[in-house]
């Protein structure tokens, strides 16, 4: 058995049984060892950044970690912005990265580079396979790592000529750390605050499935949701507290009548960016803030041992809605509205709206109940790739994706991996021809003088980009839409069918 | 004054007058500044990837600096493949990336990362500006690093509070050093041994220009050219020596009677990757090597000091192409005599046409005279950008990228940036369905086993990327060529017209 081989079964053994890819020479080994090991789903993708966001999103479903196999450090650079995502999402991801023969390394070949650098600049595990007895035990490792809690992107550096030598065949199987409870104490002291006023409970991690949404609102609480999660269950006929909001002129009076604020499962609001004269955490001066369950605690446990055990939550009851179908210029609300009425009942969102974001969310709320994905880390092009990982991840859930469109220039190979495993996923494009949040951006931050050739660096107009060409040149079939009616029409049709399909949205 | 101003005031008064960029919120300062200093020229790209390989093209072609602008750790992790392409090219370029403000770092926001990490991936030249005064002192360093000699890829970092806030307006202006020429000893030592049987020249860095060339054929010498140099004059009427072919096979022959092999701003000949059973160094054994003159020294007039002023060169005489004009299937050959007959006087060609290189590229060598820009750092995705920033460096040459379908898509949004910028770039897509340097490297390595799903792993067809549609997504007028009659026609046109255009040349 090769080192390769090893690797392989390793990954399956541990229940890793899902890889994005994009292979090169050093990687050959591995590839080879596919048609030898059975139970890896091999996905190729055509850009890195599409493997590692795919497995973020394969992650962010599951819960449980998909390996990547990219090639070198240059290979893994293209795979950094979304595997910093993955980071801070928390997400599980095993990442496994060929390096040159240890006795080509001296040489400095062309693509000779420090892959351990590269590695370190999204994870703090990072190891790099001895031996080719090495590889296996490493790997095994590396899941355990990677799977946490909390999750993290592990990275594994292989050398070929330890992918292609002999070894030992150890197959390792290593057990997986179980969340644990928080401690008594801290129980103790939550139950004591939540009596108070001016409490509330901040949600974050895996905090925020429907069970653990179900026991924050029967704490009786003032519950919060934090803004850049990974997933929450939201849709009609659920708790659904409000969300932290992107700007502070949102975040700050929300959290302004917060005297203690109690973690689950994540961090203090902060802004996403600084701005002159606005500070950096979003609470309000003298809020206290206490954690309750730390990312590596099970939230949702100590939610349940704080909940009320008969108490009943009330929701607003589902109503039917109707989706706009007038021939006026499309609207973002009209958007909002129509994908609120033909989504799908569990369907699982990405969201990459960017700036459409404010708009078209609250119509979610009174939608079929469903998952988001929101934005974790902030590097955009990281809607369609974990579009693809979602898609995988649950075959039996449709998969929609709301994405800017220049976020989705970032990664729009996503698509071509579409069609090829033949995913459940409706993308919508809005198209605004603008890098529009940096409007808002470029006024935020006082730099006021917005001449014409600072608006030229924010135009993505001038060439329009042709979604449905783009689409298409992918194999995605695609349609534009620029009225309400439009819109209502190709959504419904969309996610009526299985597969992939596109939908340029024109809100100009 | 702001620091951003102050920033991009040093910049052009040192010459740096184009900027690659894909800014965000913490580099608003710098893109609302462009409208109040003249003589920058901002170039937005959709992709960061584009930005650090057109500033590397721009450098080949200049030998100057442009700069770079990102956005924060994972904006410059999306550049860092082509950052890498550049830095073994030794490119010169400025690359400034935005950080957030400092008081803002402690909170730990979605898009915090460890900056300085991403930067040292390709650059051991990472400075970060420690105030509003001193990002213009760190600019001009920046600068002087970048340019070298030899070139390299120069990271300063800016906190967004240093960009926005005032500061007290020096523009430092640095001198450039030059290339020095290598001493009386390496230059008598070089002479002593061209004198010996078995001696080569073997030419890299910037030492490849007409001028050089025609003095290393004046030494009488036997002359090479290093396999991943940054450019090279090439074409008929011109002394052109053989290159270092990339796989052992045809390299270790080349130089199987090199006894001593003298290096003229480059390095030993390795192999790109490792193989089992093969050598990292291509010289034969006991081959001695030497240094005429290091990548900081200057070879050309090393070579000068070392020919015979009065020595003639022969060339073959130029002669008439005729460009293939049959409608049976097209082939790589009938592409390579094609783009060889209709090629422009003087054209710049970015060639990225991996596994079809091998067959195209000896038939340029009767084309007209021109500059041939080869892969460097070997991480795909490097020859669209490259061709945008040649075709921004030199306006009046005709940019050619050949390109392989599968390294394309790595960096496809450059398409955009050729029509936002209206630059005379003729696109060439090899579009064969296949990673098919793959194919050759997985027997390479001994990895035989290649059944169905490795198979799959390497095929990029299914779905068939369309990459007529793909280009006029992004604004490129484009043609399918599927015979030599159609290729040959729409070469020449493509050449004829000013202004982008792609080819995609089905050779299946």
């Amino acid at each position: 058995m090769t080192g390769a081989e090893s690797l392989l079964r390793t990954l399956v053994a541990n229940g890793v049984d899902t890889c994005f890819m994009n292979p090169g020479t050093s990687e050959m080994h591995f590839v080879a060892a596919l048609d030898r090991v059975a139970g890896m789903r091999g996905v190729l993708c055509l850009f890195e950044g599409v493997c590692s966001g795919a497995a973020d999103g394969y992650a962010r479903v599951t819960g449980r970690p998909a390996a990547t196999l990219l090639h070198l450090g240059p290979g893994l650079g293209n795979g950094l912005a979304n595997f910093h995502n993955a980071r801070k999402a928390r997400s599980p991801v095993v990442s496994i990265v060929g390096e040159h023969a240890t006795a080509h390394l001296k040489v400095d070949a062309p693509l000779t580079s420090d892959v351990q650098a590269f590695a370190r600049t999204v994870s703090q595990c990072v190891r790099t396979a001895v031996s080719a007895d090495n590889v296996a035990t490493a790997a095994a490792a590396t899941i355990a790592d990677a799977w946490g809690p909390p999750g993290q992107v592990a990275m594994l550096i292989v050398p070929a000529d330890y992918s292609w030598a002999e070894c030992a065949g150890a197959v390792p199987v290593v057990p997986h750390a179980v969340r644990s409870m928080p401690s008594n104490a801290a129980l103790s002291a939550a139950a004591a605050l939540l009596r108070e006023e001016g409490t509330a409970l901040l949600l974050g991690g895996t905090a925020l499935t429907p069970r653990a949404l179900d026991a924050a609102a029967r704490t009786g609480a003032r519950v919060i949701i934090a803004r850049n999660v990974a997933k929450f269950a939201s849709g009609s006929g659920r708790f659904q507290p409000p969300q932290v909001p992107y700007f502070p002129e949102g975040a700050m009076p929300l959290l302004a009548s917060v005297k203690n604020l109690i973690l689950v499962e994540c961090e203090q609001p902060v802004s996403f960016f600084a701005y002159p004269n606005t500070p950096s955490y979003m609470t309000a001066e003298g809020c206290v803030v206490h954690a309750l369950a730390t990312r590596a605690e099970d939230g949702t446990a100590a939610l349940e041992a704080l909940a009320q055990p008969r108490a009943s939550v009330s929701h607003a009851p589902r109503v039917a809605l109707t989706a706009p179908n007038d021939d006026s210029a499309l609207t973002l609300n009209a958007i909002g509205a129509a994908v609120a009425a033909y989504l799908p009942e569990n369907a699982l969102i990405a969201d990459e709206m960017v700036s459409s974001g404010s708009v078209v969310l609250p119509y979610l709320t009174k939608a079929a109940p469903h998952d988001l994905m929101p934005v974790t880390g902030g590097s955009i092009g990281q809607g369609l790739p974990v579009a693809v990982g979602a898609a995988i991840a649950a075959p039996n859930r449709k998969v929609i994706a709301l994405e800017a469109d220049g976020s989705a220039m970032y990664t729009l190979q996503s698509l071509w991996t579409m069609v090829r495993e033949k995913l459940d996923v409706t993308v919508v494009i809005f198209n605004n021809r603008r890098y529009r949040i940096l409007d808002i951006e470029m006024q935020r931050t006082g730099a006021n003088g917005f001449g014409g050739i600072a608006n030229d660096m924010i135009d993505i107009g001038r060439p329009d980009l042709d979604w449905v060409k783009l689409s298409e040149g992918c194999g995605v079939a695609a349609s534009r839409a620029t009225t309400p009616r439009e819109f209502s029409e190709q959504f419904r049709d969309a996610v009526r069918e299985r597969g992939p399909r596109l939908i340029e949205a024109l809100i100009l």
